[in-house]
């Protein structure tokens, strides 16, 4: 019965989000993770996916950028956007978002962890971040991935029906195919698992709301708009950067554009179900 | 055997981090989640627990607090602070810390959504936030409980053995103990699964991120240090604030407390099984 299915399904998704999952080890047997193990431990990154192409670099001065908001101010101005103005962004606030989202600061050890701009459990930063560009000075429209280590970026391709694909990937969020930009972050689960065991998974769904908020605090900096997606096509999100669908794919995404306020009554009209259903 | 057993947690667990969960609804039946479905939602927020006590105003005026950094070096000086020098907080930063991980900034509709300082999906806001309280300016130690709509707390209790409870209530973590006050978030999950229905749990996760991320950059703004921990004792963090632990639990905690750059070595004290293990 579906009610029957549901209340399991919902059990199952509550144990998910505590520490202790509430399913106990069955087995007797002494539970070490892999690094307790000391397994070695995967890559910090991935490696480049185009290596044979130079890839390209992203302005580090960030001067004139998110000058002149104090945090409460940038606090305040925070909210979701999703109506766009397709103004086009530049390259420099482009690199300021990918800096603020999962820049490197250093690394701790020999290459023991990247310590980014976000933190992380265990600063294991298990995520991967890829773009669909559409409109950001010097870039030409199609996919990308980031390269944390370098911050710069390598073009993986120009996409097909760039805006039909941006709309298909996020569940038919057809506003987001204004963006000028798509965030598409991706998962390696064996980055956290490596270190967490069985507990790395609700560990790096909260690390991805440390990297999302970091999105819609730039953004908020910058006077650009956003709004964090969980909802997306699994399979599509990873046939559009080529992931393996198993040991890499999209947990989290965000469609970045141009704003203006002209555009208020049009926000608004998100939520015109609110007063329709007497809510 | 534990190694299928540890196997399958970890298919479970990844399964869970995706969008649409591994394992399709086995009835045909169409599901509808309880909003779809027109059914009454559940309270915005949770009923004052001490209604018979006169609730603690918090300071509204945040001038002085967070001044002079942009948003560059805030995000540049956001790290994770283990070392506290318990100088105890003003009751001013402690309710800029509130403020900026859950303030309310509105309603929508006649009771649909509160309007936080934070996104979360759907507006759903499925946490309350709990306090231990040491060292603050004015405020009693012990237990207590923010009430986001009036932005004012209520003394659920002093706690007996304050120091020896933060550290047994987050896994015995005893640097945690000279915090001078410990964030502890619960979740009340069918806020959410009201609207997103068996999906709502990695939601709720990444939301929780966005929280823990603003108290972050919070305290990179005023000074103070603070660290997410992810690991801590469900029954004991239940108890300590009366939660039911099947519709109300801890999801996520963090100490806040004052810092000092002379204790850099003491910090890197954290990281020194690098080293030991040629990481």
């Amino acid at each position: 019965m579906l009610k029957d299915e549901i209340e399991r399904r919902t059990t199952e998704g509550r144990a998910f989000m505590r520490f202790m999952r509430a399913e106990p080890l069955q087995s007797d047997e002494p539970y070490q993770t892999d690094q307790e193990q000391k397994l070695p431990q995967p890559p910090l990154v991935k490696a480049r996916m185009r290596p044979e192409e130079a890839p390209i670099a992203l302005p580090q001065d960030f001067t004139g950028l998110a000058q002149g908001l104090d945090l409460t101010q940038i606090i305040r101005r925070r909210k979701s956007s999703r109506v766009y103005t397709q103004q086009g962004m530049t390259l420099q606030q482009l690199s300021y978002l990918l800096w603020a989202t999962q820049g490197v600061r250093g690394v701790r050890g020999k290459s023991y962890a990247t310590l980014r701009t976000v933190p992380s459990g265990g600063a294991r930063h298990p995520f991967e971040t890829y773009l669909l560009v559409q409109q950001v000075d010097g870039l030409v429209p199609g996919a990308y991935h980031y390269l944390p280590m370098e911050h710069q970026l390598e073009f993986l391709g120009p996409v097909e029906d760039l805006r039909a694909n941006i709309t298909a990937s996020l569940a038919q969020q057809s506003w987001a195919a204004k963006a000028d930009v798509v965030f598409y972050w991706s998962c390696v689960p064996y980055r956290a698992e490596w270190r967490y065991g069985i507990m790395a998974h609700r560990i790096v769904m909260v690390d991805a709301g440390h990297m999302g908020q970091n999105l819609y605090m730039a953004c908020a900096g910058l006077g650009l708009g956003t709004c964090g997606i969980g909802a997306f096509d699994d399979d599509l999100c990873g046939e559009l950067f080529g992931l393996d669908d198993a040991d890499e794919f999209i947990v989290y995404t965000a469609p970045v554009g141009t704003i203006s306020d002209k555009n208020a009554a049009e926000e608004a009209a998100f939520y015109t179900f609110v007063e329709e259903d007497g809510l």
